[in-house]
């Protein structure tokens, strides 16, 4: 084993402490603990173990902490959670080729072993086996986490933390818009959640022409016209399709992207598109949806575009594009940064819609 | 006006009769007339009048012939019916450039006034305004029928009456099967109706490298294995599913062509599609779906077409290459001929699925 | 002929002069020259008569002032000049359907006869019969102008004369920019002609991420830094394309599009190009162009494409959205305006580079 | 290191001599050198080294063979030569996750560090850093192979070695191919040496409708015609094009493939496209080519594609589909089996042109 000989592992960093901080489920039950005694992740050969500075709070931690039907069924009582981060390169394996300690990076929460067909060729990110970080192994949401060397993305030096920390979140929106192809195109995005706030400025970036969006609550409805909505519209208004239609041409929106995962929004969604549209689906729905495919889908022509994660890694390029373009206006979005030790805080101003993003500062 | 004077009215067909015999829905319920007194159309301007040779009988003929609710909504009693057809050009308009007289022709049924995006942009299939032939107005179960100039389709020479009748149909199986882009994919198809098992001859020809079909008839899946499937499964066999997986590579399909319009064989389809596959969805369903959009959409990465008529004309264009190779099988789907003044026994012939395409003999 | 009968030839336009004033080339030399007494030309049934406000002088015309071997070997003796132009609808031709007079519109130069593969798959503008006005037939340096009905473009209300004029030559830059699909990505324009320094704007508007242009002429580089270039460079200084790598990960530009018709800036361009971009030709070449096609096509893995007029419609809807959108600036490319008489001053002006898009008010 | 501990490099293969045969490129010049006691490479810990059953001779290792210019300036003294194979796993290294010892495999020969933008978006093909075996570093023409893990390919168990053997080669056809997507099209092959005539085979099965091939020897237009070519032509007879025009309604075919690298072949299928087809280039041409970029490719409003290696792995898995579709025809092309020792017949075998692909049995 002359290769692995030759390269010898990594062994010299004497100061770090052995446990960390972290933030674990430590019951089936609601929130999270804080505890600082959490062991430090050794990295595999393949893997580089990451010195965390900011993460973000997601949608989904929120179910964690909330421990709805779906968190019960998946996360593993124990596990670190938290997916979403920018750190700093500790240590790398003894394998690991392309990186080096003290490289600033955020990584692609999904793991795969790249050997099914999606991961061989350009989307991983639809993998048959994939498992995520903070969900089915140990999260960011401590001083360190580990991943593999093809999971890591060196962030661009132009990229403040804050927003690093939340590559994760803004990918969903970036890879959403991107699929649908927006370039001089009339664009409507049904619910403005987090991600849907995103896409709107992602989509006005990206070369939109004119966004419209949906959403109950006004105060996003306003938002959602900061960021560069031509227009938003109370979805319970009987009119807004109209409106809608005669916008363009008396036939509709050339793309829709459905981010609330209401089914209302979804038939509505559609009756917007114009014949031969997009559609591109992020938001996850509650249950099975009853839905009139033929009027919507096979009479209109359209594309239909289900969206999962981030493509690994064209995502992450164009993303860094759209950040080195300086036309995202996130300042808006990410809301609020807490320490760590505040947790609480952080989740709850989250979970009340007080907050959008919520981030939190970790070293 | 020169330029008209310059290009006279076609007047000089001194021995055409000025009535016909056609099939008309004579009042609102069951069967078609056969009359031998229609007026023949009188073509406007930009319009080519057309000596039909043999028609064919599709299955929204039979829901004509039937009156069930979608033709008691939609069909004007005392129309002329048909759709699909091959012929010889016996008049053209004053306005009209591109045809003449003694053209053996067939054409696209869906006629729109080339004025909205789709039009415009070569997706005139799915034209907001469209009206179609046999439905809306006056069709080509009758000596004559007219049509607009930019509808007519020249045929080759080298395609025979009899398959030049039913271009309309294979078209649609043409147009599902190159809007998912079948070549070196598995491709499954669900229902082997006349759509379907045209779509399994096509997709050989096309490149599909496997072909699965499902269907609950035994004569149909021994139909569909002649032209070509590798596998044609009964869907009620729990192991279906399964046994497509194993085929390929444990993962599922590439592509899903939806013929059936059940929603069983819907949510099965996408269950044996692959994360990332392609589904065109051609059958139409009878009420709204209830469907698992995370799952079989979203968590698996789809694309999902909805598949109207046919392209005007890419799909020609690709229906006339694939005749010109010389690898699509119709011999076992155009099953029986009748002369028109049989067109009771030719629709029961079709109903009652002794035949799967029924052709009639006009002229 | 009930139908002609039924749509009479419009008559009622009892004050239009049988004769206009015009630019025609009076001979086979430079210049034009200027008449009052062409004949009003007259619609056929299928065709519009338009009353011209505004045309634009284009780079075509300055050829044809000039008189160079391209003019002489193609412009006929005794036409009417001209191809860009915004007017208002005088009278339709008797078998016209979607127009009527008063509309404001403009209209796609290139005429076909909607016959070939190209016309009938939504890519008329690379039909292999077109004429186009102005060139092959009389154009629209004239009080009026004859097109047929199918390339009659409505023009949107928000959009002024002034910019109406000049859709034909904005719409090459947007069928360029969008066939190189420039969303999030980078972008290099080599050639800051006119098309180019539309191209620039458009690309922005569009959704690229950072464009980089190149010119010899510092006063064009500005405007293309004004116009929202990154960074404009000399491509006689030897570091620009090193400078570009640097900007672009160590690795090229992820879209070309080549305006100058010069060979050296292609090879410049083609170097500057990452692996696996995508290059978009529409700068004509003076002369067959000797290419290392191994090194900059092949090992490279690029997609190039050949760029020709407009997509007849796809590229007019879009420039539509890109106008409504609100981010195109075309203040500084329209730079000057003269009466029509004044056609010496106009096209000397356009000729010497004072100004770079010179428009003439007809009527 | 625990994750290292727990997966223990493997040691246990007490039988595997420490030297092996191996055919070498021993100096400046001519031909190769078999030797008998080349030392067995060490995997590294991301390394599998594979047991050599088959190998295919390239038309690059005529080049090698022959010490040209292009050999010369590469190829390192010293290597062992040879990049098409399938073998046996013999031994993974300690980070090796997806394969075992006994797997049958051949493998991708393009290597890349996996870390620019094409590597991480699905196109390592082209990625900026590729060594191959067999020309920067030890190939294949040896009892052993070392390559990393993820170039690694197991080969369907119907597919035997023999063919097995070519799949570099094979998929340089299946890449070009797939790449200008020949489904239901016209496709012109220009040149049928080894990969033209693959290439021919490939397009059929993957639905092209109808192929036309060029080549001077009338031996290989008779081989192209029994693989399925529609016609092949002599391309010194002044007639071809407008044939091929003929066939194809007047316009051209849909699909060229520049396989020959021959500048006339290049222009001259140009000019047998069709406006608006698509060009796909592997041929590499002597010197940098003279080219009418403006008729051929501007005004045509072509798309030329730049054609190398093989996709990384969709092309892998499109071809893996292809072979079971039973329709590839290869048998008349890996025409010659040698042992490894009879390496000498083998080439010549091949530069004389009496063979097409000649495959040598290692193991």
């Amino acid at each position: 084993m002359t290769t692995l000989a030759a390269r010898p592992i990594e062994v010299s960093a004497p100061h770090r402490p052995t446990t960390m901080r972290a933030l674990i489920k430590h019951h089936a039950g609601t929130e999270l603990q804080f505890v600082s005694n959490r062991p430090v992740p050794t990295p595999g050969p393949r893997d580089v173990l990451i010195r965390v500075k900011k993460v973000g709070i997601c949608g989904t931690d929120r179910h964690i902490w909330e421990w709805d039907a779906w968190a019960a069924g998946r996360i593993p009582v124990g596990i670190v959670t938290g997916h979403e981060f920018v750190g700093t390169i500790e240590q790398v394996g003894s394998a690991v080729t392309n990186y080096k300690p003290g490289q600033r990076v955020s990584a692609e929460g999904h793991i795969t072993a790249w050997k099914d067909y999606n991961s061989r060729t350009g989307n991983a990110h639809i993998a048959s086996d994939t498992k995520i970080i903070g969900i089915d192994r140990d999260g960011c949401f401590a001083e360190y986490v580990c991943v593999p060397e093809e999971n890591v993305w060196p962030v661009h030096a132009s990229i403040p933390d804050k927003i690093a920390a939340v590559l994760d979140p803004l990918g969903n929106a970036v890879h959403t818009v991107m699929a649908a192809n927006v370039s001089a195109k009339s664009v409507l995005v049904t619910g403005t959640g987090i991600i849907g706030l995103m896409s709107i400025t992602v989509a006005k970036a990206a070369g939109a022409s004119r966004i419209f969006a949906t959403d109950l609550d006004p105060k996003r409805r306003a938002l959602a016209k900061k960021l560069g909505a031509t227009e938003a519209f109370d979805p319970r208004d009987d009119q807004w399709i109209a409106d809608i239609r005669k916008h363009c041409r008396g036939e509709g929106v050339d793309v829709l992207l459905e981010m609330s995962g209401a089914s209302t929004a979804l038939t509505q969604g559609f009756e917007a598109l114009r014949n031969g549209g997009t559609a591109a689906l992020l938001g996850l729905f509650g249950k099975p949806v009853t839905f009139d495919i033929n009027k919507l889908v096979i009479f209109k022509g359209c594309t239909v575009l289900g969206i999962n994660g981030r493509k690994m890694f064209e995502t992450w390029y164009q993303m860094e594009e759209l950040l080195l373009s300086g036309r995202l206006e996130l300042e808006d979005i990410v809301t609020h940064e807490f320490p760590l030790e505040q947790f609480k805080k952080a989740h709850e101003t989250m979970i009340s819609g007080e907050g959008i993003k919520v981030v939190m500062a970790v070293n």
